[in-house]
This record gives structure tokens, C-alpha cells and sequence, in this order.
């Protein structure tokens, strides 16, 4: 994982500011043969889009995906493969940003708004480009998005992956209740259609307060077979640390029990594992289906973390670049709650890891 | 992150098995001109090594460190450095394992222990030392935590590292009463004596019925300035959560406000600035250190939970090779509590995390 | 170096076909504050760009290439920089492909041609873009050119890079006559007029002939501190050699006397130093510039040999996809001599592989 | 290619020093179950060893070679396997420096002898080991030759790696007397009888007047399959390039025809194919082996010139670190001609080159 690739074989290099004329990203080392097309994609950044419901940004994209190279179609492609597919070379994919609003960027320009990445870009780089909060924009997932829509190609149907919202502020849904037919069901991304209107309710208090919510976000792999992930410091549940906490606003990750695990009792917290029909069954995940940093063949669980939406229009205190004392409002079009949407971009990062994963199990046992 | 190498610039390779005839690691990009001896690693081995207290493994290691490449040492250097330095050439540190005890595995060499490695590596590799767990033994370790004091030596003073536990089992310490300066007078790494009998008392109550504990650790870096760390996929805080997953054990890792932030109300969750007397001042630190994935300047903060041992006496339902049930009860020389050895291994790894990001920032921004 | 992806710090990764909607590069790691437009690498772009004279291809590009992300102005920056920078974040250039023909690949779709990556593309990946040679044409350089402008912009004035053809087919230049500045003065980037009524006449007749001619490209890099290179696997002539033999058509590099030091004595071959009036003076550099890896602050020497083009229109043995025995004859619009326009490829190599070793050795040595 | 590492997914790190205790290297990613001892690898140390013939050095190492890490045997495996293997976690391999001869090195501490890295290393690295050159010595191609030997194991018996001494000095062979049988009969790994006396004869010469010779030694691999290499930065010819470029005193590598493919005609220059019984037959080698980067199914063919070693008794003009001009006379124990002892190192590189070319190709492709 370096700057802005990660991925060792399956890698993914995304480019891009939030008002620039386009983002993109570069996915290089994907297996050749895999039917592609932009309508493999789309359905996936269309459900990340911003615009659907009013608990997100107003910000209208299009998102429109285009593929610039590495696929490939012509007759004799199509009678074997009924359309395009990946050559191996590098899949080059562009989204044109056509709703940057024209406006003075004047006084956020300098100012630093608490929460985001204002200060420590200015700190690090000299300089930044602040339109919009410029790299560091949430819009930047647009492309992660798409990346982890060519990674389910390489994984196949076999790996189901799928994440859901449960937790808003500080209302968490009833495990018991889970239910994953719902999830798309509702704007929120919510398991359980009961917590649906006790999250609304909380997320149109903050807005209305000027404030904003948190959230937690459950993403799980169903399919991976027993095997996956690279000792000892390429343990799989390091690298979905790592692709998950690079998440904007995630400021935690756990995997299966994750914190929990440090209560339970010690004869608890292991699964134990009967003879099952089709090979080795466990009798719980507590493990969230990685043990020693391997694929343990039940579901991967990972849960993250997301503070509340940094943008609110409740003045905050601050600085400037001169270091004058200033209070910040943000008043923009912004989510009341950028948990909802990380929920595609935890499953695209989770694709994303599972599909490197893959490619490496099979470099080096075959 | 690749395999048994971590770290771009500071790169830490390691080896060896729990029972194999040694273990060590290659520290490769270090800085020249830093003094280092064995004398500078052995102190932080020494604080990690078991024997300490009834509460950690009886196995005794003497854990003594060799330097075989990568320093230098004649009469001009000692007169300019006083004494032996590094050379910017690989770090070669090697361990030699002194206390395997000779014994018969014909009975774990087949079996599968719940909550250990042994079926997914078996389920990977096809073969596996199952000495001691072989490699996915927390012995490893040991090689982290002396790549950990090279990584220190690169910071130098003015960046100071340090972890506590702050949880064993359901316990956790009150944040009001945490005091760095009792950290090293327990050997429960408790940054409160009030808590130490709860915790023995609960650790004692554990071992006795066969069982184990969990535990959440805490580490910090002080005096890390603004700007380490390097968006969008090398972020600081996905760097860290890579090097904290892949300790043995652990299951979640949380930066600043953690898990605790979903819940936090958007007008509190970020950390207002006023004008200090030397730059920036923060009025808290739920961000722990890092905001867009490069430090702030503030401390940085990050907890990780660790998973009771999985080797008790309480017999657990498994497999062995043939996939025949079994039943296992594990009753060597382990930890009731894994967590508590893991406080210097996670300083070790945010200290290479930080050498590392000091190394690609002086890099990229000079 | 993996796949697609140069370069460790200054990390450069292209994508795009020869016949594709567009082509590319992102350049990733660029040090903040770089003044930077399309004009800066336009020039750069051109002087590769083919139509430039009869001994080149005669398709038509612009080559007009588009900064994408990763450069900022606003009135303040204008103001200390003087127009807009580069601001840390990854650098995305865009290529578009104008003059790919319309014409029907029919034949060539599955024909293997002699000295092309037609046969292997297809053996390892099973697919391939046939058209123009698809990612494997020498079209992709465009890429390495624009990137390798950005690289001299992080190198600064004080290094400068420049390449010159120095042997078409067996005509090598008078190294007597090496005179740089004549280099630009001809199409042939030949640094001694009098050669170059004799290429054109080898040129000339190789073409009506429908054969093609190898080359000799010479770069050289001044400027270079002493100290740049780190041993022993990311020595700067490994690095050099890897990225000059990934140009397209290249059989051979060598560094300084190269082959030619084999036959040398060895009271010869080594470069005697003098004190000179800013440090020590090298009597010779058979070395090239680099010794133990390193560079030792003389230019940087090396040299490349290009076979000649592949594409003829003599008609050659061949197979196509079923394995038939097929003669081929390739008639479109190629380049009589791919060594010529490889000069300011190489160029460009050089460029980035330079600002990638001046990144790391700041990192490691301040 | 990072440093002191090497690979990608068959990952070599090398360390140590001329006169430190001890050198070795860690290989990361070799595939489980391949049976794997110490006696596979000593016999490719022994055909490298110093102190083979009067002209190698008189320097007397045994080069033993102890297995650390990454294998393991029980009763199982032996009845599996018929011995000990690879378990797929890292391999670590340590030899012992047994003949530093204590000796002042008062003098040499402070010259920079002609054509060594003594200059380069202290402008770098402010510090050096310079007892026999420290890192920058041959010895450390020892740690090669063993990761070498390793690499072969995973190549299997299908692909043959071998190398030759083709010049020495001014002396080449004739290419039509060029018998592999014979590489093995003489000291000088001469595939013809009648060039040993020559280079015996120019080799006294040599070292009489207190100089050394220079020489091209020419790798090969047979039965490496067409598909292997990744376009278009790591190519395989790239990769090749970086791996042979980087051992001791190489100044040029070619592939195939290399240097002599400038001077040959178009039509001359590309291998033509016909049907073969087994697949494509090439009626030439001239690519050796490689078309873009993938492998053509052809013998794999570089060759590499080495500069004549430049510790010789002839005193050279040179600086020491004050900048006071001297002269340097070596005297030491040192090859008259470090090309022949190369000839195992460029087989080692070759084997872990493939070997990891082999890996990445099985990971995309399967």
C-alpha cells in the first residue's frame, strides 16, 4: 500500500479532486478473459450516488464510468465471450465531476474546518486545493467504487459481498433482527426496516440542529473458501484493516467479535469446529472467518467505524493559515451522515482485497 | 505490506518459527549514523519477554539479540559518535530460541486447536510446523519488538512511544485515574494500581477454570509534528491498522474516539483549534492524531483488542487432519492473557509505522 | 517495477492502446509546489511525437496531453509561484488517441507478426488487442515521455538529461565528433552532421528494400550529486537498465564503457581521482557515473540498442492463431527505425528512474 | 526491486558484510512442499566458493550454509515428501564469514580505492564499513547463489539455468565451438577446451604486471514456457536487466542478439516461426527468448560484461576522505578476474527472476 495504490497484484491506483474535471482510477494486474463493460460498473457507483435520498449530499453526479483501456471486443470475442473482456493490460476508468458549483471559494480557502484534512494537507504540502476539500473529498470512494466493481469479476460468482448499516448515532439495530433482503430495501442501507424511521428521525434532528451523525457499517464476504491471505504481515485481516480505515471518516475497524472479543471468556471466544458435509464446520464466528491472518472459510465480518459528517453549520472554532482564531460554518451541500454511503465503499475496498488476496493464494500455492 | 515484510522505506523483514532453531528480521533502509547497539534493542525484548509474572507464558527465553550486519564501529567512529553506528545497509538481528522444550507433538501435530492458525494454514499450505503454532506463534513477536527499537533509534527523542492495557477481560480501567508514570511499576502494563488486583484476581479466576482472557491495549505517540503520512491508501491511520491487525490476537483497532465516534453528536466529534503559543492548539483529540490520514501534530492515539488466548485446559470440540472430532485441551506453557505481552509489540509497530512515515515524508516534501 | 508501475517514490504508472480511445499515466509521489501546466510537457511530447520527418511513422497525433488532477492555482499560488503547481497529490495525464484508421484488422486479427509481442500477448493471456499491436506498441512511450517531464521538473535545473542517437544500423558516429548541441539541429538526434546523409541514405535504402534498421540511442544525465543509488538491489544501473530495457525494441544496455570494458585492462578501467576545486575530479569515467550502485557525480552514461522495426513490408514466415504457416507482410504506417524516436524515451526513463533515487536517498539521508 | 530486496513474489532480502560475522538472506513467498535441505543448496555455494583455482581469490571460505527458518520434517512428511520442505513461510539462510583475516586496516580505512564503491558509499552514507568493501563486496553474492538454489526448486526439473564465461579480456570464444558440456570441466567455466589456455595465459599475464582482465559471461535458460513477464515495467527482459545489472562489476547486459541487433537488417532480425510438432517452432533465437517482455517458449539468453577487477597491485591516482591525493596499491586476496566467479551469481539471479516471473504468471493467469 503506497500513497495512492493499493493492491499487490489486483492494484488499484485512484486519482482525482473533489471539483477537478474528472477522477479515475488505473487497475492493473487483473486476470485476462473477464467479461467487462461499463455496465458492469455503473450499477455499483449508482448506488454509491449521492442524490438519492435527503440524508445525503445535494450534490448531483451523473457518475458516469467510463472505460478507457484494457478491454477489448471483436467478432470472434464476442461468439466466445458474448461481449468485451479484460486483456490483462491496465483498465484505465474515468468519471467526468460535472456538478462542481461555480462559486467563490474565498474564506474556506483559508480557513481550516475543523474535522477534515484542511490542516494537515496545508501542513504536509505547502499548498492544497481546497475546492470541495480537493483530494480528500469523500468523492474520491466514486473510484474505489468502480475498482471494486472489476474485482467481483475476478472473484466471481462465488464471493457474494455485501455491507449494511447498523449503527446510526447511537442507535444500534437489533442483531437479532439482521435481515439482509432489507438492506436495499431503504435509502439507509439498514438491515431491520424498524430502525429505519429511528434513524431518519435522528438523522432530521442533527440536520435540523445543525449537527451531524455517525455511523457503523457491517461488511461481509460469503464464499471465501478456506485459504486466503499472506502471513505475517500480509495477514488478510491486516490488509482489510488497512483498505477500510482508509475509508474517509472511518476511525475504527474490527473484525469479526473485534472488541467485544476482549470480554468473552477465553472458552467463548474460540470456534469450535465439528465435521460437516462438505468439510470442517465451525459452530460460531467469533473469528470473523479469518484465523492466523487466513481465510478460515466461513463469512469474513468486518465492522468500521465513522465519525459524524465534519461539515456542519454550527459554528465551529478554528484557525486560518495566518493562525488567526476564526469560527467555521459549513454550509455546502453536504451528507448529514457519511456513514450511509461509505457502505458501497466498504464493500468495493472489501472486493478489492479479497480479489489481491485471491491472485496471491494462487501465485503461490497454485 | 507484503507477506513477511512490512514498510516502505523502513522496511522489517522477519522469520522463524516458535520452535525452530531461531528467529530474527531485517530492518533494510535505515538511516546511517545512528548509534546502535545490542545494548540499545535488549532493554525493550527484555520488557516483552515471558517469565515475567505467573500471568504470562513459563517458558524462559533468554531472548538475547545479535547485531550481524549494518553497523560499524572503529577508533573514528567512536570518536565521532561514541561508539558503534549504523552503516545504511541492511540490520540483520537474530534470536536464537534456547528453550524448546524436546517433547512429543504426535498429538497436536494432527489436531486443529480452536481460535489458533493451525487449520488455515494446513488448509493453505498443505504442510505446517506445528511446533508451538510455528510461525503464526506470537514468538514472533520478538523480532518486531527489536525491529521496534531501530525504529526508535530513526526518531530519535523527541518522539516518544508507549502502551498500556486498559482492559482485561471485562475490566476496564477509568480514564479519569490513567497515569503513564504507573505503566511500568505493574507487570500488567496497568496505567492504574487500583486496578492490578481486579485484573490478577480476574486473570487468577480465568486460569484456574481453564480459561483465558481478552484485553484492549492502548498506545501512543507523542511528539510526532503535523504532516507524516500520505494520502489516500498510505494514510497514517491505515498504516497503523495494518501493523495492529497483524499482531497475534488482535481483532479491532480504533484511532482517537474509535468506535465511540459513531455515536458522538457532529458538533462534538471534531476537535476545534485555537491559537497556541507554538502553532496550532487542539481543544481535544477524538481524531487521535490524525485527520485525512496525516498526523496533526497531537498525540497520536490508537487501541487494539486482542482475543483470549486460544490454548486453555478447557476442552474444546475440533477436527484433526482427518477431519475425525476431537476433542482438544491445550495444557502447556501459555498466557492466560496475551494481551497483556502485546503492549510492547504494539509500541514496536507504531514505532516502525512512524519511522517509516517520517522517512517517505522527508522523501516527498524534503 | 510491477506490471505496469515504476518507480518506488516517484512512482509512474501507465495504461492505454495503441488504438484505444486514449492513453495515459499517473504520476504518483510528486513533491509539492512544482510549477506545472500542459506546456511544461507539450515540448517534450512533441519532440517524440511521430510525422516529424520521413523516417518515422506518418500517423498523425497530436499528442495533446491534459493535466487531470494533482496541479492547483488560485490568486494566492499565481502570486508565489507565478501559475499553477503540483500539489502532492497523484498527477493524472491524459493522451487522447486521434488517428487511429478505420480499417478492418481482418487479417492481421490473427496473424502472429514476426518480432512482435503479437504471439506472446496471445500465449499468456489467451485475448489480445491486436490493433496496432494494441498495449505493447511503442504508442505507450507518449506516456512515459509526459512523465517524464514532470520528473525533470522535480529534478530541477541542475540535472539535465539528454539523449542522442550514436550508430544506425552499422554506421556508428566518430565519438570525436559527439557534439551536443547538433543533436536537435537534425531528425535524427544524430550529435554529428556529417552521419547523417549517411543514415539517411542506410534509411533510405533499407525502407525502398522493405526492411527496417536497428539503433544506438546515448543518454547521459549531468548534474547528478555524488550519493544518489542505493545498493544492492536498487543500484541506479539496475534501475537504469530495467527501465531502458523496457522500451520497446531494446536488446542491450550498458552503463559507462559497458561491453567495452571487458577487453579493458584493469590498470585502465578504473576512473583515477584527483583533488579538484569543488571536490574530487575523476581523470575517466568508464564508469558512467555510477560505482557500487551509487552515483559518483559525473554524468551518468548509458547506452541502449534497439533492433530494428519489426513491421516490414519483406514478406516473413510466420503462424497465425491456428498454428498455419502463413507469410507476413506489414504495409501500414511504421517507423523505418524505432531507435530514432526512442531517444527522448529514453530521455524520460531516465528522467523518472533519476527523481525516484533523489527521493529515496533524501529519504534515507536527509 | 527495493534496496536490499529483490522480487516480487518470490522475494529475496540479502544482508551482511565482507568481514562481519556472518552474511545471509530471507526469501519470502517460495510455495509450500517442495522438499528443500541444505544439501540442495551447498553444492550451487561450493561451484561459486573462492579458492578454486589460482585465479580466484586465495581468500578461504567454506560457505556453509545453515537453513534457519521456512522448513520442516516430521515422520509424516518424510513419508510424504522423502525429507524436509518448504512450508511457505519465509526461508532464512545464514552463512558465516569464517576467514576475515584480523588486519589493520588503518590505510585503506580512509582511501578510495579506484573503481570500488569506497568513494560512492562515504558520499552517500557519511559512513562505511570498509573492511574488504563491506556490503559493497562480491562476497554478499554468496546470499545469491543461495536464494538462487532455492528458486530452482521452485522452477522445478523442466527449466535448466546455466551460464558461461564467453570472453575474457579481449579473448572471445568462437560461437561455433560453444559445447555446455564442457562449462563444467575447467575452472573457468569455458565452454570450449581450446580458450582455456588463452585466458590461462592472459589471466598470468595479467596478474603479473598487477593488473586484472575483464569478461562477458552469457546466461541461458531452457524450458521456460512462452507466457511468462508482465508488460510493460516488468517486463521480463527488464527484470532480467535489473537483476544481472545489479551483481558486482557489470556494466552492460544484453538480451538475444543485444548490441548486435542495431547493426542487423530488418529482415534478418525478427525469429520467423513455422509449425513444430509441439507448438510453434522459431527458426532463429535472435529475441532470446523474449518478445514484450513475455517469454516466447525459446531458450532465455542474456549475456553480462564485467570490468576487470579493480583491486590491483598497479598503484592508482586517488583521493583519500581529507581530499589529500594518493596513491592506492591492493594487494589483498582478490580475483584477478571477478567475471569467471560471476558465472554462478548471473545463474542464481537468472533462476530467481524466473522464479518469480513463474509465481506472477500462475497469479494472473492461473
Amino acid at each position: 500500500m503506497s500513497h495512492n495504490t493499493f493492491g499487490h497484484l489486483f492494484r488499484v491506483t485512484t486519482w482525482g479532486e473533489s471539483h477537478g474535471p474528472a477522477l479515475g482510477c488505473v487497475i492493473d494486474g487483473c486476470p485476462p478473459g473477464l467479461p467487462l463493460t461499463e455496465s458492469d460498473i455503473q450499477p455499483w457507483l449508482d448506488r454509491r450516488k449521492p442524490g438519492g435520498s435527503r440524508f445525503v449530499t445535494q450534490r448531483r453526479e451523473a457518475d458516469a464510468v467510463r472505460i478507457l483501456s484494457g478491454v477489448f471486443e471483436d467478432a470472434a470475442i464476442t461468439a466466445r465471450f458474448g461481449g468485451p473482456v479484460t486483456t490483462g493490460t491496465p483498465i484505465s476508468l474515468l468519471i467526468e465531476n460535472t456538478d462542481q458549483r461555480s462559486k467563490d471559494y474565498g474564506e474556506i480557502a483559508r480557513q481550516f474546518r475543523p474535522g477534515h484534512a484542511d490542516f494537515t494537507y496545508q501542513a504536509k504540502y505547502g499548498v492544497r486545493d481546497y475546492r470541495g476539500g480537493g483530494r480528500s473529498s469523500a468523492r474520491e470512494t466514486a473510484a474505489r467504487v468502480a475498482a471494486g466493481a472489476v474485482a467481483r469479476k475476478v472473484l466471481g460468482e462465488g464471493v457474494a459481498i455485501r455491507a449494511a448499516v447498523v449503527q446510526i448515532g447511537p442507535h444500534r439495530i437489533d442483531p437479532a433482527r439482521f435481515d439482509w433482503a432489507e438492506v436495499d430495501a431503504n435509502p439507509l442501507f439498514a438491515p431491520d426496516p424498524e430502525i429505519v424511521p429511528v434513524w431518519e428521525a435522528h438523522l432530521d434532528e442533527r440536520r435540523k440542529r445543525g449537527s451531524s451523525a455517525g455511523a457503523v457499517v457491517q461488511v461481509e464476504a460469503m464464499g471465501v473458501p478456506a485459504g486466503w491471505g499472506a502471513p505475517v504481515y500480509g495477514k488478510l485481516d491486516a490488509e482489510l484493516a488497512a483498505a477500510l480505515m482508509s475509508i474517509n471518516a472511518v476511525k475504527g475497524v474490527e473484525i469479526g467479535a473485534g472488541f467485544a472479543a476482549a470480554a468473552m471468556d477465553g472458552a467463548d471466544a474460540s470456534d469450535e469446529m465439528r465435521a460437516g458435509a462438505a468439510g470442517p464446520r465451525f459452530l460460531s464466528n467469533h473469528a470473523g472467518g479469518v484465523l492466523g491472518g487466513i481465510s478460515t472459510g466461513q463469512p469474513i465480518v468486518a465492522r468500521i467505524a465513522l465519525k459524524p459528517t465534519s461539515s456542519i453549520a454550527t459554528p465551529r472554532r478554528s484557525l486560518d493559515e495566518d493562525g488567526a482564531e476564526i469560527d467555521v460554518r459549513t454550509l455546502g451541500r453536504h451528507d448529514p451522515c457519511v456513514g450511509i454511503r461509505a457502505a458501497p465503499v466498504a464493500e468495493a475496498m472489501v472486493a478489492c482485497v479479497l480479489a489481491d488476496a485471491f491472485l496471491r493464494h494462487r501465485a503461490q500455492v497454485g
